[in-house]
């Protein structure tokens, strides 16, 4: 039936019973591809009649529709003209993960990080009645994205001005962990209220008593339905009312006819509402359903177990990093870890596992992690606060006027950093030395290797000010090389044998150098490879120490402007050292998404490339001086 | 009497009527201080009876208070041992408007940029009871900061977490400018609930009756402070409760013995508490009464009538921006100005005098107004943020992810870029290109001179991407020079006659540049000044035409790391031309407050410094091809 839906419309023609078909057939095209291609699953299963019931009752693309985070939008895609695309998701070339602009016209706004659909939605329907049009806009968001600040500055200045929007409250009890925060628990008030989860494990025991069982259950399903309708409109909603918004619901999120129902009643809202919808992430698939989390985000999987498909057998850099932590710990009361709702994704479930006591997690909400660790730090602990390098993006106010300003001896754990992969340009994290280079104060790290990053996070318990640690997210070929000595911030090394062309690596970047330096003496040009593991400060000593004659280079995996390379630069000019002949690094686009060693070709930024591109200037350089 | 305050503990002894006359002299002292210095004087005289209150019941040190802002702190740097300095408030090697570490440890938290004080409190909370103390931890927060995500961040932590922590909602109905947002509507609605305005009121007219007025107004006093005993520990309240908060209030914020009673009752709380407290902005100076906003921050004033001292008569660069911006309204319809809170500040008042439904403000909310503008871009109209660039620091996430990938049409106009004065560290605009350079797609533009202002914003409309332009708060030097041509983007101009010594000069640095010519000029040196308006992209064109010999010094008002000057150099060397001898800009550390000359002076950054440092280099270098 599915492939038959080439636009919303071609769903109005469909009775409730033909849509229960499309839902399953929905669900199992997005199992299948995702099992193949990895991706979120939990949350796009959690969606379906959901997303089927908005664009039954709203008329996209005429209409708008922004998805918070967006990775709930596999099935808006499906029924939007993408279903033969559907099988390229995520890869590269494909289609993305996330809603694009450049896809389709039904996506009218990207998004990637959490908790700004309620503001975009604001604009586009500010914008609308500027322009004096019509339609309606409607943001999707999630219970775990409305911890997240934004959220609330959004729904208080809608709330103010009163504009007409429609804001979809998708609660499933969890964000991408089980949710935390205060409201999380007003909101279960809410739910508990509404009745309707004892309603419905109440009516599906009576589907289970045998002849008479499935009469019942129609039966009692009809009444419940009027008794949903009553709550509906319901008031005394304290939250959501201060802020000046009309509240409905809370509404059973996988019955299609409520939800059209509530839908069509709040089109004739002339203000701003929200409907508190109830999903299940995982709906329809028991392995995603008993384990949402994983199921979360997922790598290629076994349809029938729900194992993954590749046991990673690299070191993960987030959980070296928790163990460390963990055994620090043992030795120092001091230590905090802090997540923003990413205990897994961070590898801090590790720590957790130990000290649960001393794993904070504040919800989708990174300024307050940021001046929140400042806080504890000047009242005498060690935070640790491990976040996603594109997330870390949130704080970076705070990281500065908090946490710099004062000097407070807070580590930031910046995991995912460089080029990411097939979560695409919301998730790489290539901004991090460009916020905190010009910082003064900040020490700045990059291990190359897991037992570095071992070494750092032991030293930076031996200093007093604030730091970054960026890393990626898997080992990859770190588990090949090891720097046996112990790490001392501020110290370069080189980690070959001596040679007048020099690599200067940074993470990630100094495995790659290894090769590139393998290549470059096939082809006789004799280079070596520093490890410059501490990017802020520079080693002055390392570099007031080079041969005048030397030919630098810089790797790294992070935006050019900005980056390690032109801050070698600085002090290069400054001291009248040799300047590096070229910095490597992402030149000036945004990457998009596809497996990670594709991106990083196209970048330029694999070791055939930088050895060939190096190669090159040498010859050049060789050819001018000869000709002088 | 102040002067024998010399700890809050000298309150302790001190009766209700000595109260009464210390708070009078403290008003004296911080009128009479602001009036020569400049300062924020409003918010202060709205905070005098409160803070002697919180320092009456509370012990600090012992005890942590966390002012949010931070720059209604005078009266609690007055009464913690800082009288004697208080006349260097805000002046060079003085003592600052803000909390500083530094200064006292009274101060045990520095902040600047509204709403951060919760996280903070919370986390000076979480340290001690990680580590086992006692004391109290407080965050005194006013109702404007309330509108900043941030801080329900913050609430929905500590409600979740149950820490033991009081904050102190300090409403006066407005932050700078009044209070915007469904959530003041909301607390206007508990202020009525608690009938303190209106008995307030009756009780005034009541003092008015002769002869027996005052024991009347006696009598009544007594009974309202039952009625509002009766007020304290409302239910009902549903913000606050929602977000798992103990709810105190309203109190009249100007009864010093109201409060006191609130605080002690507060104190035996075992979670988390909010109190609210009525205060009037500028309390005790009619003048400031009248016009809270001109005295919220105001320059030197005569006491007598309040008018300021020096009314200026350099041209404004956001009343330049504003007026331009209303004339491009008449032409264009998709123009909207946006203001997070700062209508005053950036000028937008002008605007919104002539178009006030073109003008949105959002409240202390960047981080919404960025991706709110996105909103309105994507919907088809074209939004320009006025923002102090210090500010601008909050959206640096949704400036990328909302605004940039999506290459939307969003214009930035950062105010008081570059290095700012009086109100020190938390205010300097240092970061802003180091934020947008290696953005793709962004364009970066900086202004020589009021009329290129107006051109660049003229240019804005021609094109269909993000744009960011810096300009500083007033004109100073820039009335002298004019930019006679019409300008266009990405196209750099030499202002002055050719010479070998170039001067790439960047906004504020331009009539700089200008004087440092003029001093080389005299010392043989012919130097010429480049008008570098478009800081990205680089005039590529102009810099493959330089001569391979020229001499290239950078100057900007940022940090030289993630400055132009660096950026520059990143061209210079991939293209192999004459890699700038040295980049002019902020070294490596936070500035503090003062004169912006002499903070000018401090970071090397003067005519006479910048002119003498060329002088050297050009010395050596000749010298180096001397002894060649």
């Amino acid at each position: 039936m599915l492939e038959n839906i080439h636009s919303p419309r071609d769903l109005d023609k469909l009775s409730y019973d033909q849509l229960e078909q499309l839902a399953k057939e929905i669900r199992e095209v997005m199992i299948t591809t995702v099992s193949e291609n990895g991706g979120h699953l939990a949350s796009n299963l959690g969606v379906v009649e959901l997303t089927m019931a908005l664009h039954r009752v709203f008329r996209m693309p005429e209409d708008k529709i922004v998805f918070d985070v967006g990775h709930q939008s596999y099935v808006h895609k499906l029924i939007t003209g993408r279903y033969n695309q559907f099988s390229s998701l995520r890869s590269y070339g494909g289609i993305s993960g996330f809603p694009k602009r450049s896809e389709s016209e039904y996506d009218c706004f990207e998004t990637g990080h959490a908790s700004t659909a309620i503001s975009a939605a604001l604009g586009l329907a500010r914008a609308r009645d500027f322009r004096k049009e019509k339609y309606q806009v409607l943001a999707v968001v999630g219970d775990g994205a409305l911890t997240g600040g934004m959220c609330y500055e959004a729904l208080n200045d809608a709330g103010n001005s009163q504009t007409r929007m429609i804001v979809i409250l998708n609660d499933n009890e969890m964000s991408i962990a089980p949710n935390v925060g205060a409201l999380s628990n007003y909101l279960t008030q809410l739910r508990i209220s509404g009745g309707w989860q004892s309603a419905k494990s109440r009516i599906r025991h009576v589907k289970r008593i045998p002849l008479i069982g499935q009469p019942l259950y129609t039966m009692i399903h009809g009444m419940k339905k009027l008794l949903r309708t009553a709550v509906v409109k319901d008031t005394g909603n304290g939250f959501f009312e201060a802020l000046g918004f009309e509240y409905y619901g809370p509404i059973n999120g996988h019955d299609q006819r409520s939800m059209e129902k509530a839908f069509r009643e709040a089109r004739k809202t002339k203000g701003p509402c929200v409907i508190h919808v109830l999903t299940k992430k995982g709906y329809g698939y028991d392995q995603a359903e008993d384990r949402p989390e994983t199921f979360h985000g997922t790598p290629p999987f076994y349809i029938e177990t729900g194992d993954r498909i590749d046991v990673p057998n690299k070191p993960s850099w987030g959980h070296v990093m928790a163990d460390t932590l963990a055994r620090m710990c043992e030795k120092d009361a001091r230590i905090i870890a802090l997540t923003a709702a990413m205990k897994l994704g961070t590898g801090l479930d590790h720590f957790a596992e130990r000290y649960p006591g001393r794993l904070i997690d504040v919800g989708i909400a990174e300024e307050h992690a940021a001046t929140m660790a400042a806080g504890l730090a000047a009242g005498g602990m060690r935070p640790y606060f491990a976040v996603y390098a594109s997330f870390f993006q949130r704080c970076y106010d705070q990281m500065i006027h908090d946490v710099s300003m004062q000097h407070l001896p807070v580590v930031f754990l910046l995991d995912r950093s460089g080029v990411g992969g097939e979560d695409g340009q919301t998730h790489h994290g290539l901004f991090d030395f460009a916020e905190t280079l010009p910082v003064p104060g900040m020490t700045v790290l990059a291990p190359s290797c897991c037992r570095e990053l071992v070494s750092m996070l032991e030293w930076t318990l031996k200093q007093d000010g604030p730091c970054v640690i960026r890393y990626a997210k898997s080992g990859d070929e770190l588990s090949e090389i090891s720097i046996p000595k112990q790490f001392t911030a501020g110290k370069w090394d080189i980690i070959t044998e001596k040679g007048n062309v020099m690599l200067f690596a940074v993470g990630s970047m100094v495995p790659k150098a290894l090769k590139v330096r393998e290549i470059l003496a096939e082809k006789g040009i004799p280079a070596c490879v520093v490890n410059c593991s501490t990017v802020k400060p520079l080693d002055t000593d390392f570099l007031d120490s080079i041969d005048r004659a030397a030919s630098i280079f810089s790797m790294e995996e992070h935006m050019i402007t900005g980056g390690f390379g032109l801050y070698l630069t600085e002090y290069c000019v400054e001291h009248q050292l040799p300047v590096p002949r070229k910095c490597f690094g992402v030149r000036d686009e945004f990457i998009q998404h596809g497996r990670h060693e594709m991106l990083i070709k196209d970048a330029g930024l694999d070791h055939e490339k930088i050895a060939g591109e190096i190669c090159q200037i040498m010859k050049e350089e060789q050819l001018t001086w000869l000709t002088r």
